[in-house]
């Protein structure tokens, strides 16, 4: 192989995004980032064969594609829920993808692979080569459905004791409001994602993104229930620049690079009114860059012990 | 001296806790955390001799009462205001501590030394020795005049970028709320720290703990205002255990002590609604227990490059 001999096997790892609805896998050089191939395969959540999950098997399919030299590669792989700390396998995941919590994946793949989370996983993509390059302390905030969230701190991605670190998605902005699916009252997520929109703009809409765009078509209603929640995400921000003191904050998810200035425009101006600036300091705020191989990328750049 | 036959002076180093009142110096075992010797001076915050501050040679006499021996020990210093990331000075601490912020400590003494903040000192002295004791994910929250916070985040120290990680006070939980000190709206600090009991309290009472004190004894509106407050706390922690994952929550701070059971059982109420306990996990909640010394044991700790 052409690629084997201009990158020796310890220079090549493979990186899984194990989504709801599709497997990438992507072949990394771990020195430089680069995506050299790539595989996908549709996930099959909930389909079974002899009791292994038939996503199992779609992500050693993608690894057999990829890995067509002689070396077996480290595998890292992104997956939803919450991944144990020993990174075996993820422990938490109710409701879907059925089979994966406490599915032990460097047994299954009998090789050394290291699981995280999909949202910690694709903030590592954008520090190696993405918005945050560089960065060793970053968050990232991805606005979709739910609300999601990962942090580095002083380089080290922050996992916490179980796992769940980096929920920010379920911080409270507003405690007179109602819990939402975590109890917690208020939560950003409730305030921005999908799964709420309906109740926030009168059930006119589905989608946040409708909500953006009847918005900027001049709906008065549409305006103030999308600069509402603006506030309350920059709200939400500062309070975080406030804990986590970053370089930089990233932005990512559907919401956020389907609204675009729609979104940045408003936001900044909350932030200035509500940042805290000791010195004149600002914190910036980027869209993410890595794109949708992020998550493929930054578990390569998880099996560094040191992230 | 017996000290120093009994301890070797690599064994050997000194706190300091420049507080607003008070110099706290001590000196302390660095493998066990025990505390041979302690010395007190008043600050003397506002005063200077030759253009130096007081509360300096201050700290360098304690030092001096301290360290009888021949060498010149460590000195672990933990002031108000933001530390920088190098650890020799403070950076920003507007409005007390004159002469403080760009006062460079290690120049000053002569000899290793390394500043933290002092909530960060106390938390690793809760770390070292008190109620978080080994652990390597916990945050502390300080209830007093203001609301002060610290993080540990996988056995270090959560600084961030320019040494104003875990300000946990100036959190958001009431969006809709008037903005505080650093222009975070409805921040935790807001909603329970003395500075805005007045407010909180329709002018009846001068400290959160008077309105505690009037609550026990059957006042119902300061059974409202109280509960509110604790209410508040609630939704600010649980938010934290989204984003830090810890391993256990300590409560610090003149409130906490003072108040004991009557924040206590009122708050695990409320994070009993509030908290996202995945497989049934509940992180514990403790009241800081290292005492009075715990900021200068800690910034001994923190004279370890790890922390």
């Amino acid at each position: 192989m052409t690629l084997h001999s201009t990158f020796p096997s310890d220079r090549l790892a493979i990186g899984i995004d194990l989504g709801g609805t599709q497997v990438k896998g992507a072949l990394v050089d771990r020195e430089s980032g680069e995506i050299l191939r790539t595989a996908l395969l549709p996930t099959r959540d909930g389909e079974f064969e002899n009791e292994t999950p038939v996503f199992a098997m779609q992500v050693a399919g993608i690894i057999a594609e990829l890995e067509t030299g002689g070396a077996r590669l480290p595998v890292g792989l992104a997956a939803p829920g919450l991944a144990a700390p020993h990174g075996r396998c993820i422990t938490w995941m109710p409701g879907r993808m059925h089979g994966l919590e406490g599915f032990d994946w460097p047994e299954f793949l009998q090789r050394e692979t290291r699981v995280l989370n999909d949202a910690q996983a694709a903030l590592l993509g954008e520090a190696w080569t993405g918005a945050a390059k560089g960065c060793r302390d970053v968050f990232m905030v991805t606005l979709g459905t739910g609300v999601g969230g990962a942090v580095l701190t002083g380089g080290r991605l922050l996992t916490g004791a179980s796992g769940r670190g980096g929920h920010l998605g379920h911080m409270c902005v507003d405690v007179n409001a109602p819990k939402d699916v975590f109890n917690t009252p208020g939560s950003l997520e409730a305030m921005i994602g999908n799964a709420t929109v309906r109740e926030r703009s009168g059930g006119r809409f589905a989608s946040t993104l409708e909500l953006v765009q009847a918005a900027q078509s001049g709906d008065e209603a549409a305006m103030r229930a999308w600069h509402d929640s603006v506030r309350k995400l920059a709200a939400a921000l500062v309070s975080l620049v406030n804990v986590f003191d970053p370089e930089v904050i990233i932005l990512g998810g559907g919401i956020a690079s389907g609204a675009g200035t729609a979104l940045l425009e408003p936001l900044e101006r909350w932030l200035d009114e509500y940042e805290w600036r000791p010195g004149g300091l600002k914190v910036p705020l980027k869209m993410a860059s890595a794109g949708e191989w992020a998550g493929a990328l930054g578990v390569v750049r998880g099996l560094r012990s040191e992230e």
